[in-house]
């Protein structure tokens, strides 16, 4: 028999529509009343897309250049040799000096003579070398920053599996790399009416038939056999259809391009099972010895 | 019966009033005697508040400058084109100068145009760009460092659970990150006056339903049953309340947001138990299916 | 008797020619059909080797300064102070006046006087430091990442060993560093006509006589005894040369100069087999009491 | 009865004096025929003195200059409106143009106007720009590379412990943090001449009372019991004195100042060795209830 488990960690309460934690990979979860920090700044900043990125960057030149140029220009424009008669072009010139101090440039030709000048003058270089030291970590934290690029096959199938049969889903690394010492980890969770007409939701470990290997070059079919160990076991394949599931999964292994371990989190339920489907072949070996690797195949069923 | 510690780590001496080495999860240990080196400077600088880290950058760009225009007045301001006949004002261009070497702005309104001056400003610009590149390491060793920031319930209860008793305390990640494979250790530590009138302290490994699990979005509830394997099981409720005990905690999980895994030290003591209470709910479904976690939630308890 | 795998992560199937996904420690694994994302490009800056990587910076200089001369070119030489009434003049000042500009030298002598050589020129500075924020990280990115630097002895050898015969192959650390906690993990792959002239593939954990040490300063050799559990037991030394056999290998310790557990992986075939051969003794004593490692013999085999 | 240890990996052979490739915490091992790679410089600039790294900081800035000076010395002076008559005054102003160049601070008195002087300091900036973008990757590098910096007793102490005797040494944390889950892990060697004359050495764990603990704040006290297990037990005090024995150990811990597992190698021999001698009481506690850890107390030992 399936072994209960006590407390998976992803609770007890059942509620039909709110369970499940983890969607596609993605965290279901929202905060509210949390403290914020500087150190969510940076997490921010690491992990918006680089368009956000790189756009907020030059908002922000912009924005500190305009800033600058407004207060040279209240210092007075005479004291940066830029004194036009002309307000607008004025402060385009003081924007221009502003820019050139921020980024060090200092052409030079725009220069502060007084001595307001010259402090704040001073000051927008510091802050300007210090913002480029900012983006240099920012943009080092970026690309250095390891993320698991596993990816997760689309369906779970239910085919025949030796003498009983057997769930079977697949992951492959995203990247080039070998996944180095991969482990998958799985908790299935079936919730049921009880007899008092109330959800009763239940956790047990998932069982694979192999949840570690040495090291994978190709694609990883995990199969967990539906034996007399499998909580799955007292459904048929009609009932199992039907039935309200999710599996929480925790997937780890070495990743080569950054050296590090990482985790990867996955969600399936029961509304990805395809019954008597099988996984369509990932890997073929060209005329030359190389082994091939399709992307593309990683979610490739067929109909038994 | 409860198996006692041979040496948790954490010395055996009594004396009521020192035994704590960790305070609210703050080391309460001080150093005498301990050699200094350069790298304490780098832990000090990464540790210490954004405030103070500004602050110094700014207090040291002032005395740098303030230094570097005191060497080029005495080289001579003729040498840099800005002899006004003014002192102050010849050694305010020279601060200017020197921010403008500094930073590598270098305008060039004001230029060293005598050998002496060529050389301190080449050396100036030279530690300007070390400067930076050293700030920039700072500023993303700052950034990047990871810290646990796990906030552990400000109460210790007990409350009836199951046959018996249980001791509970409760964790939660004040990130939005889920805890990855969290894992919870902890030793308590009894102190009772002896036959003899002198104290005895005894440590004993604290057992724990479930001291490790597979990922936590919410927060966890760590539960100690006091049956017959606990050292608190010899006492009553109202003996609990003046007993001398302390709980030393180490906790680790793997932190999503910096990809590593990290530790965080804890301690309780029984001035924080509460008898009777329970802990309210931790997390909610709203009616989107997301679940809800409430940071506020963390300390909220209840008499049963 | 040796006990098959079941799964051992590398492949069933059964083609002469293609099955060794290691070939010397690197994949022999091509990848279709798979998306490409900016971090890869991250990746590939970082693994290519130095003299790539700084022609590349190069390049990219000489063609944003290009692109930077032009535009400025159409926006007027006159506003630069660079008008000659020579366009190849012209265009080269302006390739010095961008090349300034990027690099933040910005002399002066050749400046924007108008209002879009003052724009263009300032966002080509921000550019210019972005840039080498970028390269500080890439340089950095290059610099600490972390490899592997175990090398394999060219050669298996086969020889007597206490009652039968041992299989052994040698490995050290390229680095003057010691490897700590080295652990050498393998699966031995026999592939063999079975009676209906198909090959059959059979995969088996490669058992050592010690496949973890504490540290090792030196080479270290391993040791596989061909004895009643060995799958190699039932062949004689004739047999075992003409046999297709592959061995993978994941090799992992901890590297001291990156204080990081770093992976390395490894393929032998039967190619590299020598019998009756045994590995020179790799490291002596000097008269001052030093270990002496001598890198050139790791391969050195006599005839037994 | 101790149980030999096959292969500990630091090698067999027996000659009285070059055994230890351990000398208190430093590599006693010399490679030949190493071939080394530019990643060997990385390491050779991150683990120099500070003194030597900023020195070579300076001698490559002055050397770099130079070089530049002298080609746009041959270029002409009268290119960079630096034409004085007098060579040698004249290369002293290319020098500072070529660090006003390298440095990007480019104040502009002196500037180039000829096309060859533009293309040099053109890829001059450049190397600049790349120069410190390394010089802050090394900076960082230093900073942010974890030290172990654990600190041996200098002395092994054998002392009457429980029934038999104990053979003792200490550890500390010469940083500030607390040692997380410090663990020791010990190999004791001994060499004997054997009935031949010839010199046998043999290997064996070290068993240790403890070798593993949660956290420790203070010092740490390793205890082999010299009872019926231990290698040791079958020679009286006077024979441990003469007897030929070194201990290598593998220390690691969790280091919070850096947030990773550092490792740190260390080996005793018995010329190390006090008998009857025990350690003195490494921490007390101050009046506000603060333990007070003094460094140097780390090797105090008193006669018993």
């Amino acid at each position: 028999m399936a072994k209960i488990l006590k407390d998976p960690g992803v609770g007890y309460k059942s509620n039909r529509n709110a369970q499940r934690v983890i969607v596609n990979g993605n965290s279901n979860v929202k905060h509210i009343n949390r403290p914020r920090t500087i150190d969510d700044l940076y997490t921010y900043l690491i992990n918006i897309p680089w368009l956000f990125f790189l756009t907020y960057v030059l908002i922000g030149y912009v924005l500190i250049n305009t800033l600058f140029a407004l207060i040279y220009y209240f210092i007075g424009p005479q004291h940066f040799q830029v004194s036009t008669g002309n307000n607008i072009e004025d402060l385009t010139h003081l924007f221009f000096f502003s820019a050139q101090t921020l980024t060090t440039v200092g052409y030079g030709a725009i220069a502060p003579s007084g001595i307001l000048g010259g402090f704040v003058s001073s000051f927008e270089a510091l802050l300007g070398l210090t913002s480029f030291s900012f983006i240099t970590g920012l943009l080092y934290g970026r690309f250095s920053k390891p993320k698991a690029k596993i990816k997760f096959s689309d369906h779970l199938v239910v085919r025949d599996f030796e003498e009983h049969s057997a769930l079977m889903f697949r992951v492959m690394n995203k990247r080039v790399n070998m996944m180095i010492e991969p482990e998958l980890n799985a908790v299935i969770n079936i919730t049921e009416k009880d007899e008092n007409g109330e959800f009763s939701r239940k956790f047990y470990e998932l069982s694979l038939q192999r949840n570690k290997v040495m090291y994978l070059p190709t694609m990883w079919t995990l199969v967990h056999p539906i034996d007399e160990d499998s909580p799955l076991f007292s459904y048929t394949k009609e009932e199992l259809k039907d039935l309200e599931v999710e599996i929480y999964i925790l997937f780890q292994y070495h990743e080569e391009a950054f050296n590090q371990k990482l985790y990867q989190l996955h969600s399936y339920d029961f509304s990805q099972l395809k019954i008597d489907y099988k996984f369509g072949i990932s890997y073929e070996f060209d005329e030359h010895g190389f082994t091939i690797v399709n992307h593309d195949k990683l979610n490739e069923i067929e109909k038994m």
